[in-house]
C-alpha cells in the first residue's frame, strides 16, 4: 500500500536550475528527492503541479510523493525536511492524501504573479525577483492589454515549444489584475492551467503594448488566429512567481 | 581644487563583509573605490554616513568622494558607476555638493528599519533579508517596549564596544513605528545618530520582552543606569535597513 504525501513548497528561483530534475545541475525537485531520501532511506519520485524553468520562484507549488508507510506524522514532514533542505527551498505543508489526488493532474488552476520594476535604477534587494523595465509604463494601457487575454482562448500564440506537443492549446484565464505600487508594477493571472512560458509571452506582448513596439488589436488577433508570430517577446524568468495552485 | 560628489547608494548586506574597507574581504566601500578608480582613473576615498556591518542591507546610504575635476556630469555618475558595480550594489543619484558638506559630519540623523518574521518557517525569498523569530510577537507589547526608547537618552547600555571610546553615548530617539503585515512586522527607527549595533540591541530588548525573557520596566532601567547588561541580546545583522540619511 501506498500512502500519498501532499506538500506545498516556496522556492527562490534564482538558486536552481528550474524545478524538474536534471543531470549535472541543481534543480527544486532533485534537492526534495534528496531530502526524502536522507529522512526515509527510500527513493521516491516527486510529482509537482507543474515545472517552473531556471529563475521562476514559487511561493507555494504544490506536489505529491508516494511512501512506504506513515511512521513520521504530516506535521513532522516539514520540519524533517526543512532540517536537510538548503535555505533556498522551504516545505510549508504536508498532509497524507487519498491517491485520487495528483499534484498535476488534479489541479483546477493556478495563479502566477508577475512583477515589473520600472524606475531608472533597480535596488539591490529587487535583482533577480522582478523584470526591470527602465521607464515607465501606463498602467491603464497595460490594464486594458491585460484584459484581452479574460476568458476562453486558443493560446498557441503565446507557447513556446517545449518539444511534446500538448494535446489541446485551448486555455480559460478567469483574471488578470494589474496593481501599481510607485514604481513596481504587480500583474496577477488567475487561470485553469498555463502552456510553457505562457504567463511570460503574456507579460511580453503587454508590456510591448505599452511601449508602443506592439497595437493593442495585435493581442487579440493573436489569440485568434492562434499562429506563433516571429515578433514574440518573452519576459524573464526572475519576474515570475508561481503564487498558488488551486484544487 | 576639490571637487566634491555627495552620492546616495543601495546594497545587498549579504553581498558583502559591510560597508568598510577590508583587507582580503569584499566590502561594499571597497566596490565603489574601485568603481570610481576604473572610471576616472583616479585612486579616490570614500565617506559614508556611517558603516553597517555584515549582511545589514542599505536602501539610500549616502556618501561623499572629492574628485580632482568635474568632467563627468553629476547626472551621469550613477549611469558610469552602476556599469562597473556588481548589481548587488547601485548608485542612486549623484550631485557635486560644497566642501562643508560631508557624509558623516553633516548628517543630521538617520532612519533605520528592522524587519522580523515570524511565521513558523521563513519564506525562501525572506532567507537573509529578515530576522526569523519562529513564534507570533504581542504587536502591542513591542510597541509599548519599543516607546520608552523614544526621547534623549545615555544609550551606553544599547551600544557595544567598537574599540574606539566614543566622546558621548548620549542619543536622541526622534520616532519609532511598529507596523505589522501578517507575519511581518517592521521596526523603524529615526534618531540623531545611533551607537555601535545600538539597533540591534534596541530590537533584541523590545522581542525579549515580548519573550517574557525580559520585563519592560528593565528597558527603562538600562537607559537610566547606563550601564551594559550581561544579559543583553544583538537581533541578527540581516534584518536592518539603513533606510535615510537626513542632512
Amino acid at each position: 500500500m501506498r500512502h500519498r504525501l501532499k506538500f506545498t513548497v516556496a522556492y527562490d528561483g534564482g538558486a536552481f536550475a528550474g524545478w524538474q530534475s536534471q543531470l549535472h545541475r541543481k534543480t527544486v525537485q532533485d534537492e526534495i528527492e534528496r531530502a526524502f531520501h536522507k529522512i526515509s532511506g527510500a527513493r521516491v519520485r516527486v510529482h509537482g503541479a507543474g515545472r517552473t524553468d531556471t529563475d521562476v520562484h514559487a511561493l507555494a507549488q504544490v506536489a505529491h510523493v508516494d511512501l512506504l508507510d506513515r511512521k513520521i506524522a504530516a506535521a513532522r514532514w516539514p520540519i524533517a525536511l526543512n532540517a536537510v533542505l538548503p535555505n533556498t527551498v522551504r516545505v510549508l505543508n504536508c498532509q497524507y492524501v487519498s491517491e485520487k489526488f495528483h499534484a498535476r493532474y488534479s489541479a483546477k488552476g493556478k495563479t502566477y504573479r508577475y512583477r515589473i520594476f520600472t524606475g531608472p535604477i533597480l535596488p539591490p534587494l529587487e535583482f533577480e525577483r522582478a523584470w526591470h523595465v527602465a521607464a515607465p509604463i501606463d498602467v491603464d494601457l497595460l490594464k486594458r492589454a491585460a484584459e484581452i487575454f479574460v476568458g476562453r482562448h486558443d493560446f498557441k500564440a503565446f507557447a513556446a515549444n517545449r518539444g511534446t506537443k500538448p494535446e489541446s492549446t485551448v486555455r480559460t484565464i478567469r483574471s488578470v489584475r494589474v496593481r501599481k505600487s510607485r514604481e513596481l508594477i504587480t500583474i496577477e493571472v488567475t487561470g485553469d492551467g498555463f502552456l510553457y512560458k505562457m504567463v511570460r509571452l503574456m507579460v511580453g506582448a503587454i508590456v510591448r503594448v505599452t511601449q508602443g513596439k506592439m497595437e493593442l488589436k495585435e493581442i487579440a488577433s493573436a489569440l485568434q488566429s492562434a499562429r506563433a508570430e516571429h515578433s514574440r517577446f518573452v519576459a524573464p524568468a526572475e519576474g515570475l512567481y508561481l503564487v498558488k495552485v488551486w484544487y
